[in-house]
């Protein structure tokens, strides 16, 4: 059995299990935000059970709309408040920040864990080794009633990258490389692992960026080997195995409108912007922060652009306050917004008119996603997109700072 | 001639006016924000001349919808940078926070100007001596064009505040007890002067509530007397005189839903909220922050409430991070949200649904003003709002921290 394979045989309280199996297994967690929970409230409800399975073991926490930016939303904050106080479950309305961050930080889950979330980026928990999956509102409920879900065990595809990175290549060019690689609907279905020295070398923060958008090339599961040096024989068996090379991986960007639509950032630089967003659960972490920090320090971002900077949870932005990062982004004219998902997804603070051009750190550039359908959205590392600000348009990194810093 | 018709005599470039005079007077400064702006500007357009009267004196500052909430705020955004641009009228377009504040820190305007501004609240600048019109989106036009704007030399209506505030008892007691006293039309096309020792005392931010309030009360102009001393002689002939003692206002609170439905707090004490707004141009200052600071520090809000805090201004927000008050007012289970109008006036960033019940240190609680009609809104000061928060329900002051503090 590979390390995905062994999680889910352990969860289902069996010795093994194999490709195909289908399987029940145990729950460690199940989460939900202000956009879904509603709906699995409803349904967990009409089941008319007066208990959770584990009040420990569910969360909700409130990152879409917060603060709330419609009467409908507040009502769905309430009715989520009131469940929350009623069945004693974990409940976070403070802009404690995007629910994915949220739960590393507060430690509700952790490797070898099982976590169920009512958000297709609760992969972004592959990073520290949980087996994460993202369901719908309805598939939740049921697993808030049972503390279990029925699964049926990926294939598994192992992407191992060796090497060194190039200066100015981050991890956010990893996945965009892998996805252009393998597209959208590259791993539907399939569990995902990557390792090789490359990946081992990263942090924590680093992964989370690249097991965040797993999604976007369709995997049922994203995982992350969490072993501190190359060891294959731990991994286990695979269906497939694809080699990267870190050096082959630029800086890149997804171009409208699908995060598969990958292109070197040399080949498209020079396009205007007018709006730049850096945050979200994929590139909002505090590296992140201190990546466009160092762009914009005494630098202003250009008067074309509206930048809006959305820190991940409010730890992140507690340290960046403690070490004057906020005054630099300020200063250098972006508006630093509660935590949160943001502008992200569309629904408010930041959205985008027709015409309008955004380059941004998050995961999705579908038509529509940050506004108006004819709106155009790039995503990338944070590095390119807090350069292109300073610019106006798009720039490789090392444009408006030495590539060494 | 009082201090209000010696500027309006002034700027009208005559040697005397009185009460009823029709004049035309020049405008040092032509204001509107990102909801007024856009018709401003389209009149103006419909009137086919090719510049401002003086670009220096016209400027606009996207505050109420920043960053923005809807696809239509986009547009407007865009619609007014492109104008700013073409005509090189300045623009505040980075969250610098509410214009009625922007434009006290930038010194756009000063004692004995005339500012026009397509806002209601324009007339806080009477805080500082400036002749503060506010008026509608169209008139603001021809201001624009012109230069000029005709008004009637209204009747003046003196209140002299006398003695010593109660501990506990705010600039924000004052302006409500005033407008209990008169009511919403109290002061329907008048100017109203506000003098004596306890005003004189006042610092600018504690003139800027006040000022910024007499709308409220229906005020054509609302001034403050900037004298270091009283000095009845200086202020001139007026057709009313209203003395208020300083002991006889106590802390109070305008009730669900006009601004002149003020009780005395200790009345109203025991109403359960599950909102608290700190902020607007009403309250959103330094001095406001750290009133509630001092209440929040080491003490959580209330599980029950959403803790809202909207800095007025960029400037205010980097002294309170500076400070530390930012990481207090956070610790507390605060959301403090980019610099701007906020939840104040309905449109995103705070909405309320029906049957929730807000207090908050805004000037306006008309049904629906922050999002369901139903919802209910008490005004107040920060030291009432901050104490409310954390115990859950409307207290008096002191309740939470001495009366001394």
């Amino acid at each position: 059995m590979n390390i995905i394979e062994k999680i889910i045989a352990q969860k289902a309280n069996k010795d093994f299990v194999k490709v195909g199996d289908e399987v029940t297994i145990s729950v460690d967690l199940a989460i939900a935000h202000d956009v879904t929970a509603p709906m699995a409230i409803k349904q967990f409800k009409s089941i008319n059970i007066d208990r959770v399975f584990n009040k420990d073991k569910v969360a909700f926490v409130m990152d879409h709309c917060i603060p709330c930016s419609t009467v409908e939303s507040r009502e769905q904050h309430n009715y989520i408040k009131e469940f929350s106080n009623q069945f004693g479950v974990k409940l976070f309305d403070k802009s404690e920040g995007v629910i994915h961050q949220v739960l590393r930080e507060e430690k509700l889950c952790d490797t070898g864990d099982v976590v169920v979330g009512a958000d297709s980026h609760t992969c972004t928990a592959g990073a520290y080794g949980a087996l994460a999956l993202p369901v719908g509102s309805t598939e939740l409920a049921a697993v808030m009633a049972l503390g279990t879900i029925d699964i049926e065990v990926p294939q598994t595809h192992l992407i191992k990258i060796e090497g060194q990175l190039k200066k100015g290549v981050y991890a956010k060019d990893i996945i965009l490389h892998v996805i252009g690689k393998f597209g959208t609907n590259g791993f539907t279905d399939k569990g995902v692992i990557f390792t090789g020295e490359t990946i081992l070398n990263l942090t924590v923060e680093e992964k989370m960026t690249i097991a965040n958008m797993m999604i976007e090339k369709g995997a049922m599961i994203g995982y992350i080997d969490q072993e501190k040096e190359m060891d294959t024989e731990k991994i286990g068996e695979v269906s497939d195995i694809t080699c990267i090379s870190a050096e082959d991986i630029k800086p890149v960007a997804a171009c409208p409108s699908s995060p598969a639509n990958i292109k070197p950032v040399e080949e498209i630089e020079g396009t205007k912007i007018n709006q730049v967003v850096v945050g979200s659960c994929t590139n909002g972490r505090y590296s992140d922060m201190e990546i466009i920090a160092n762009v914009l320090k005494d630098r202003k971002a250009s008067d074309d652009v509206t930048l809006i900077v959305v820190p991940a949870s409010k730890k992140v932005l507690d340290k960046m306050e403690e070490n004057g990062l906020c005054k630099i982004i300020r200063d250098a004219g972006a508006i630093i917004i509660n935590p949160g998902c943001g502008p992200c997804f569309g629904a408010h603070q930041g959205l985008l008119n027709k015409g309008d051009v955004a380059i941004t750190t998050t995961n999705r550039n579908f038509p529509g996603r940050m506004g108006h359908k004819d709106a155009k959205i790039y995503l990338a590392s944070p590095r390119v997109v807090a350069e292109s600000a300073v610019k106006g348009y798009i720039v490789r990194p090392g444009t408006v700072i030495p590539l060494e810093v």
